[in-house]
């Protein structure tokens, strides 16, 4: 079945990785049938700072809380354009699929702001009212798929259990758990391409080929079972009950065994 | 004796709780007879988005790699003039400070711009000789403190070791472990305020007072006690050796007991 897949990405190489993987997510998704939107953050200049200019129509002109304006803005239509189509990107799309290099262990900084900017209050969070009951996996993004592909300039070992990093999936909880499934969306496990540096015409081949499969399996793949907020586990919406997870703190106790 | 102390910070509004507590920052180290540097990064209009204007002089027009053309302005001082004031303010500290509002689980992408534009290729990786031989615990900030001060609009039940965000201290691994203490900081523990959204004026009071006494001690506290690279724990510089930290993976497993 045709399906919406928004492709959100951050490189301005044409001849980077990243723009080669994204490459192949629009033939593959396109060839399966499906749209592809795509978000290309530094072609589109998207302004990455969250400030005041997001904000034309103040309700409250001496003080500058974020919270507070972004509901405002977002309630009564007074967003930026650039923020509502990204927005309407979001709820047009069946999956999400985020292509980045890893930067200092995160997303770059442009797509930080992407998510700062395009995560207004009401949207993304305080969700129907303007509380946290409705969050990590339930929100306006429920039922969407989310990928993450993201490329490290270091080796795997690395990443791996013991490796000097910390492993990937660990490093992107706040972007894969805080972000992705916080207004919930179901999140597959990240993709990861290593050594990205100094990959052979080769390797791109092989990782085209991997990364194909991926995007094949979409809609199939099991997602990461981060725990629900509201499945049972968090009887007070906050904290682990101790009948789960037992034993375990941390990011890895969110994660369903 | 006297110190200098690099304080960066990231909110636009003068009466934000970030503000507010950069004040107490102020006040509390010249009290002490520090020197205290600024980086008001909103007031700066620091440039968050890396990209191809980083690199006037470039090694190769045809096509734009990060760590090539980074590696080079940083070489042949080809830097911008606000990159290279920011490395100034890091080499001449003696401490850096962040403080920051939470935003989705991370840095504010300003922050996040800043250290991927001040953290050059030859500065703050690659140190030496273009590897990754000098990194976590040794590079060429080493020696100095590094403090992060955040706030969270939740409460701080939702960061407990079980609470349904993740601990505070393992999502900021890829701050304080990745960009602090890669180029050689010493991290102290993170300084966190909650419920930044509600706080009332009583409680602000209180919490200068905390944080005033963290300041007290800045250069007197245990840092995090993160495994160096080159202290034995990482044999091969990549992964860690079997007697230390046994049975753990992840996070945690670089932190010693």
């Amino acid at each position: 079945m045709k399906k919406k897949i928004l492709i959100v990405f951050a490189h301005p190489e044409a001849t980077s990785l990243t723009h080669t993987m994204v490459n192949t997510s629009i033939e593959t998704l396109e060839e399966m049938g499906h749209e592809v939107i795509l978000s290309d953050l530094y072609a589109m200049k998207w302004k990455a700072v969250f400030d005041e200019s997001d904000f034309p129509k103040r309700v409250n002109s001496d003080r500058l809380s974020f919270i507070h304006e972004s509901g405002n803005a977002y309630a009564t239509q007074n967003q930026s354009a650039d923020v509502v189509a990204e927005q309407k990107k979001l709820l047009d799309a069946d999956a999400v699929i985020l292509q980045f290099p890893l930067w200092w262990y995160s997303t770059p900084a442009i797509l930080k702001g992407w998510i700062e900017r395009v995560y207004a209050f009401g949207f993304a969070y305080g969700y129907k009212n303007g509380t946290n009951e409705f969050r990590f996996g339930e929100g306006i993004l429920k039922g969407k798929k989310a990928l993450v592909s993201v490329y490290t300039g270091g080796p795997q070992a690395d990443y791996s259990p013991r490796g000097v990093n910390g492993p990937i999936e660990q490093l992107l909880f706040p972007l894969t758990h805080g972000a992705l499934f916080y207004p919930g969306m179901e999140v597959l496990p990240t993709h990861v391409i290593h050594g990205a540096a100094f990959i052979t015409p080769d390797q791109v081949e092989i990782e085209k080929e991997l990364w194909k499969k991926r995007l094949e399996n979409l809609f199939i793949e099991k997602p990461i079972p981060f725990r629900e907020q509201n499945g049972g586990d968090y009887p007070d919406r906050h904290i682990l009950k101790d009948t789960v997870a037992i034993g375990k703190t941390g990011i890895v106790a969110h994660i369903a065994d």
